[in-house]
């Protein structure tokens, strides 16, 4: 049931990440708290369709809004982006390998590249 | 430029891993290379459906697939997760505060509690 739970919040947590409207609220939100005005100035897009993407993230968890006379001031909430982050983490092991392996790679034709320079200089 | 296309992949490896089953068979994958039979066998799910699944994750660059005779064999590729991840890296900092801040009331909270039992037994 928890890890259910669990998914259905991956689930609306990614969906709303995978809009990169919703990526650059997130990412003006990490300054500080801003009202929905201040959050739609930078964007090329209508006040109505800015607030349509602070509701995604809002039902996603990732954004906490309260209401102070007409104006609502938009929070980040990063529980959910931290729960995103320790699943991909299952992950690290693969492109940690993958980064030895080219290393090893770089190495190794840095190694013979040199050879071939010293080797060159002999004769 | 870079950052757009940074930006179109994000979109899509967000997109590939909202879908609990995507995200299921790419856990599976990461015991190990399959066929797209193999990856369907524990879903109540069609093979088409599956199929459709796999697609969705090979165009968003975590899937590569290698067609051997009449089976499909597919591998993951952690470097969009890599990407995802570092996306996220960038909130660490907001989650790494929290948990500082609930350490810090936990702490205060069983010191309360720990004079609070210590004075009963005075009594």
């Amino acid at each position: 049931m928890v890890e259910y739970i669990e998914a259905r919040q991956l689930d609306s947590v990614f969906n709303a990440l995978r809009d990169p409207t919703r990526r650059a609220i997130l990412r003006s939100l990490s300054h500080g708290s801003s009202t929905i005005k201040e959050i739609a100035k930078p964007f090329p897009l209508s006040f109505n369709a800015i607030s349509k993407h602070v509701m995604v993230l809002e039902s996603a968890g990732l954004l906490r809004r309260e209401v102070r006379g007409r104006e609502h001031h938009c929070w980040i909430q990063s529980r959910p982006l931290r729960d995103a982050n320790q699943w991909l983490e299952h992950y690290r092991q693969f492109w940690e390998e993958r980064m030895d392996a080219l290393e090893i790679y770089v190495a190794k034709k840095a190694k013979v590249l040199k050879k071939g320079t010293a080797h060159g200089r002999l004769h």
